[in-house]
């Protein structure tokens, strides 16, 4: 099978411009089959908060309703999607920009409401992928860039999570292609200290993970992405890494995980 | 060589939802390969007004500065473009939505400024098309839907006149397909008498052209439309046709152009 590497880049990177441009500039070196998945940034509050659209927020949750699915449609699949490939195709990278929509690549079903109901927001599983047009666009030569916008394919649009959606691309993908799933992060991975950029974790496997979860060396938003990543690896992805941005393009940077 | 429609639907019918969902339900039972080129509409300018932009004119002509561009990105190539997609894919027709940056599928020059700087506005030529690519993704049996949006290939993306795209598109594709170009218009076609739509021109040509823009049957915003279509006939382009969108589906209805 050939190698394929689904990179994932936050908020953080978008809303930082010259991080930005040298990460696309790294992201362009790395040879082979690859996709990359952005999230949203800070410019959708920004320019929500002009337009007069205020966060729904319950209990601490996002909620998006039927006004804030527009300005995130606008701005992750319009501006920012958009921006990205046309600085790619600057750097010789024939990046192409999907939402799930587009060629029916991710559809999704939405959030069922249980205590919170969380709007339009999509839940994604690796049945939503469509696997052989994927493919098909692979063998193009042309890099996919998904927005995190996903649709039920009867006409919805979702908002959806852009984390999941790079671990759900990176299973489904693994039929087909040896998979590594990358996640860029401000950090040069998982730290025992977060203070401390000399404490990187090299490896996290499923052995020393419960050690590290009660010495408190990971916790808050790193164990949800860790969860997503074992479950990844138990769908037969190759390799999950934990990597700086900055050093995407090194194939031995940042922490490993493993089984 | 196979056919290959491509249709172009302006903002009239963007701004009009059951016109809008109708039309894609017509544009979704025509068969064979297809292309959609959509323009902008009302939206664009009424969340530039919620969000502080103003419309720049200069000497009655649209300026395309930096704060523009950006919403005409979010509103065409995210808003628009997306909703498009979605409601496509619903009819189970497999669209895949495009501004020229994704896959390097057009390629624009800023226009010059001479008497008038437009701003960020991208020319459009025959040679700016990515025509192997196109054709790769059209043998995937997808369906192209292009936003108003192209890009310089150095990182800066454009607004375009979608008239345009639609015709280099329609003139590039002609070295591979068989390409019928079709302008969706809200009457009949074009009216001897705009006023009455029993008047209904069957047939343009390069004989009778001169004649009727004598009489004044053509006129204002048709003329462009016909220079274009005649150019387009002058570079292989086989057949081009002003249609009502109510009748998209219907291959004799409209006006033929002919060289």
């Amino acid at each position: 099978m050939n190698p394929l590497k689904i990179i994932k880049i936050g908020g953080n990177i978008i809303d930082d411009k010259s991080r930005l441009q040298s990460f696309l500039k790294d992201f362009s070196t790395i040879s082979g089959a690859k996709i990359l998945i952005h999230g949203g940034g800070k410019i959708a509050s920004e320019l929500g908060a002009k337009m007069g659209i205020s966060p729904k927020m319950h209990e601490g949750r996002r909620i998006t309703d039927a006004e804030t699915l527009d300005l995130v449609t606008m701005v992750y699949a319009g501006l920012i999607n958009k921006n990205l490939v046309a600085q790619l195709q600057m750097q010789h990278s024939n990046a192409i920009g999907f939402s799930g929509a587009d060629a029916n690549l991710i559809t999704a079903t939405k959030r069922p409401a249980k205590v919170v109901d969380y709007g339009l927001v999509g839940d994604v599983a690796i049945s939503g992928v469509q696997t052989d047009t994927l493919s098909g666009l692979l063998k193009l030569s042309l890099i996919p860039v998904f927005s995190p916008i996903t649709h039920d394919g009867k006409g919805q649009l979702y908002n959806t999570n852009a984390d999941t959606i790079a671990s759900v691309l990176a299973m489904a993908m693994s039929k087909s292609y040896e998979v590594e799933l990358i996640y860029c992060f401000d950090k040069k991975g998982v730290l025992e200290d977060v203070n401390d950029d000399n404490s990187l974790i090299k490896e996290i496997n499923t052995e020393n993970y419960k050690s590290l979860k009660e010495r408190g060396a990971i916790a808050d938003g790193m164990l949800p992405k860790l969860e997503t990543a074992f479950q990844a690896l138990s769908h037969d992805v190759k390799a999950v890494r934990i990597v700086q941005a900055e050093e995407v393009a090194n194939p031995l940077a940042g922490t490993f995980i493993q089984k």
